[in-house]
């Protein structure tokens, strides 16, 4: 198993970095002698280290899915809190939070089928925080939209969807910093208000996601002020979506029947599971780093998100190994609900701000796209901090790392702390393979290619390391 | 859209022609030059036609999932009547038979749950001939086997599984003869009978198929001596089967919940249907050719075998539309109920016997192996015939067409016809890719390359044509 392509090439990232030198207006940032040491000790460590794929292999095996609120998610937050603290971990809590509660219903019960004029069942999964139907389900005649826009476009009157199922077509395009999910996705999170606000009584659309095989991509559906949809929601899988474009390109009116027992069910409790390296001199200082320990419920969640958990827990612990204690503390957070919308993230940081450590937090970063290769560097920091993430870059070029933009989140559950003036920085992994995994059934330990996850935790165990051991800060100096 | 690499390359066959000739001890065959243009015709015809493709579209988007004795049977037959009519065939018609009717029941009533150690659904499939389980289903713990052959060679005492579920693990493995189906089709076949004779309550395999996706792999049991399973037979998806290996490698005993609502349901009617090319000269002769109609009940059925009826029409109504009529009658026959045991199959060749016209079936074959290209012509005819076979390879150098052996069968369909003295012949599809979608959910449409589908479509017309034009008899000559 060899990984020598990861392996620095000194000389070429000597040459790089004289160009970088030249062509770059602003002051060079240099890392010292002992930083670079330790760096790249730990960088040698990441691509030796099995131990992402082992937390990974046995969160998804030893659990399986952890759906938030459920038995499961229990389950998978004791699992986290053993495992934190056997690892060497301080502080190590899970901090609980209440949510509200909706689930998909039996699997079994959910069904759309066409009932005209070509009868046959489709496959499909039913999106999160829909209605459910009555029994039997509900059946009426299907308005196809080519696209989301069409939908938002159409015709606005109360009524123009009166008695209809919308059916949304839009296709999503693979890209490497997966710039295709935003846009897909809004079929998903906003087809169902559109729709209802027309009175259609029912929305289904092609599942978002590139994948060409028959899984249906579930996933959060916005709640706009709270509001709750009142009509069934899903997505059918590619090729279903392929078939119903079919029977419409033939010029058929097509019936359907949708049926879930989809629907909100109280309140639940879900947490955050939270470990710590305390810092040497500057122990109030955190730097959140982490994945989120709950999946959707159809999936062991391999790549969404054991592999974040997996990757940045054996990051920070390749550091607690290494002999070294940084200047300020090292924060994994193991978030919950974030399938859910954020409810973990959301009630992190309400926790932050009230317990008055918020200002405290100097950076934060999730991993949350797979197990891909980290391709680029992001940052959304101040200006003066620039030359700090060019030079932490020049060191990761060995992993195939290059420099990306000043803007752009630290992940999903970064968001809230961003909105609340935390600066972020992303190891954004290659977004080209994970849709076709991403919250579908399919999302299983099978698909991690072990090499491309210890690339991964090279690249979080230099970039904690550079953050954690600075006394750099990133965010704009109030002027005097 | 180029088919550059499928056209002749006339020198190139002309020298491999020399060094047959050359090796050969036999007498080389020769076809004359009539025939020689009218195939060359047929085969860039097949390459340039889109009819294969579009009868595939055609009855996997209009019908969809097929299963025999169901009212999609009914829909697809009468489907198949009116395009084998609409396109000229002759003597079209519906031969209709008895079947006995098993199901599974309603998708989502099929579950299996891991209770122990660690709780969490898999992704599973009721075999074809299981027997239901009770409401709320069975649960008990598993004996995992490695393989199939350890169950075989497993105390075999009446109690020596009393009360557990058996879980047999073996892998297929992908080639391009497809010659890993059959060893690894065993567990799903046998299996059920070796564990309910040691008294297990239970059986689950691995799923046949080699696909990594999350799809489980149906297909029927054996039923030896018409025996019928008492106890329920289930096969997990790939990454499940993984799942329980990591879990019992863990030393972990597994509990397992096993719930469906298959059973045998009575009988039913399925049919196979017919259309004709009645010969000039030996209208009595006839070359049967064709695929099967029916499906499993999870998919479509766009590789098994919507593509082996859209080829085999596409490729005879090609020669009906030659301007040439063959000495021969070629018979299309769109067999039924081949998923659930080779039924159609079955009273076709009894209906043969019946009418006595079994000794005028010259020679048979049937496309059923999906829409990959033919690589290789193979044969099970007396040795006399060889030659001929050998010349027809040759013409068919410039589609990739390799010469195979003499032996095997001319496809599921064709063994009972085979088994009464039919000579068979077969051009076979290259198996690596067809068992990552074969009796999955994912056998739909968009799995077929039109390119590759055209392939099969000039190849079959041309053997179709070679063997129904000529006065070159298959069989054993009898001595006088």
């Amino acid at each position: 198993m060899s990984r020598a392509f990861f392996r620095p090439v000194l000389s070429l990232a000597a040459i790089t970095c004289l160009f970088a030198g030249a062509a770059g207006a602003q002051e060079r940032y240099s890392f010292d002698e002992e930083t670079l040491e330790i760096v790249h000790a730990l960088s040698e460590a990441g691509l030796d280290s099995d131990l992402a794929y082992e937390l990974t292999e046995e969160l998804t095996t030893v659990i399986g899915p952890r759906f938030a609120g459920t038995e499961q998610d229990v389950r998978a937050r004791a699992w986290a809190v053993n495992r934190l603290t056997e690892l060497g971990f301080e502080n190590v809590r899970d901090e609980e939070f209440e949510m509200d509660f909706w689930t998909r219903g039996p699997f079994g019960a959910e069904e759309v089928y066409i009932t005209a004029p070509f009868p046959q069942p489709l496959i499909a999964t039913t999106l999160g925080g829909s209605a459910g139907t009555p029994d039997g389900g509900i059946e009426a005649e299907v308005v196809f939209f080519a696209s989301f826009d069409d939908l938002v476009a159409y015709d606005d009157a109360p009524d123009a969807l009166q008695g209809k199922i919308v059916y949304v077509n839009d296709r999503m395009v693979a890209a490497q910093n997966a710039s295709g999910y935003s846009p897909a996705n809004r079929k998903r999170t906003q087809a169902w208000f559109h729709a209802e606000d027309r009175g259609a009584v029912g929305v289904l659309v092609r599942s978002v996601g590139t994948s060409s095989n028959r899984f249906p991509h579930t996933g959060m559906m916005s709640r706009p002020e709270g509001r709750r949809a009142t009509i069934p929601a899903m997505a059918l899988a590619g090729p279903d979506a392929d078939q119903m474009q079919r029977i419409h390109e033939r010029g058929e009116t097509i019936t359907l029947r949708m049926s879930t027992q989809a629907g909100w069910r109280g309140r639940a409790t879900s947490g955050n599971v939270i470990g710590e390296i305390v810092g040497s001199e500057a122990p109030e200082e955190i730097i959140v780093i982490g994945g989120h320990l709950d999946t959707w419920d159809n999936s062991p969640g391999a790549l969404d998100d054991g592999s974040g958990v997996g990757i940045t827990t054996a990051a920070a612990k390749l550091i607690l190994d290494s002999g070294h204690r940084p200047r300020r503390t090292i924060r994994v957070v193991l978030f919950g609900a974030e399938e859910v919308g954020l409810l973990g993230a959301r009630a992190y940081a309400q926790a932050r701000v009230e317990d008055g450590t918020l200002d405290n937090h100097i950076i934060g970063s999730e991993s949350d796209l797979g197990a891909g290769p980290v391709w680029r560097l992001t940052s959304n920091v101040a200006a003066h901090a620039y030359p700090f993430f060019d030079a932490m870059q020049v060191e990761m070029q060995h992993l195939g790392v290059l420099r990306g933009p000043n803007s752009g989140s630290g992940g999903p559950d970064i968001i809230p702390l961003q909105a609340l003036g935390m600066p972020v920085a992303r190891l954004q992994q290659d977004g080209m393979e994970i849709f076709e995994f991403h919250h579908t059934p399919n999302d299983t330990f099978d698909k991690i290619v072990p090499e491309e996850m210890a690339q991964n935790v090279a690249a979080w165990t230099m970039f904690t390391w550079f953050l954690a051991d600075t006394e750099m800060q990133f965010r704009e100096v109030a002027e005097e």
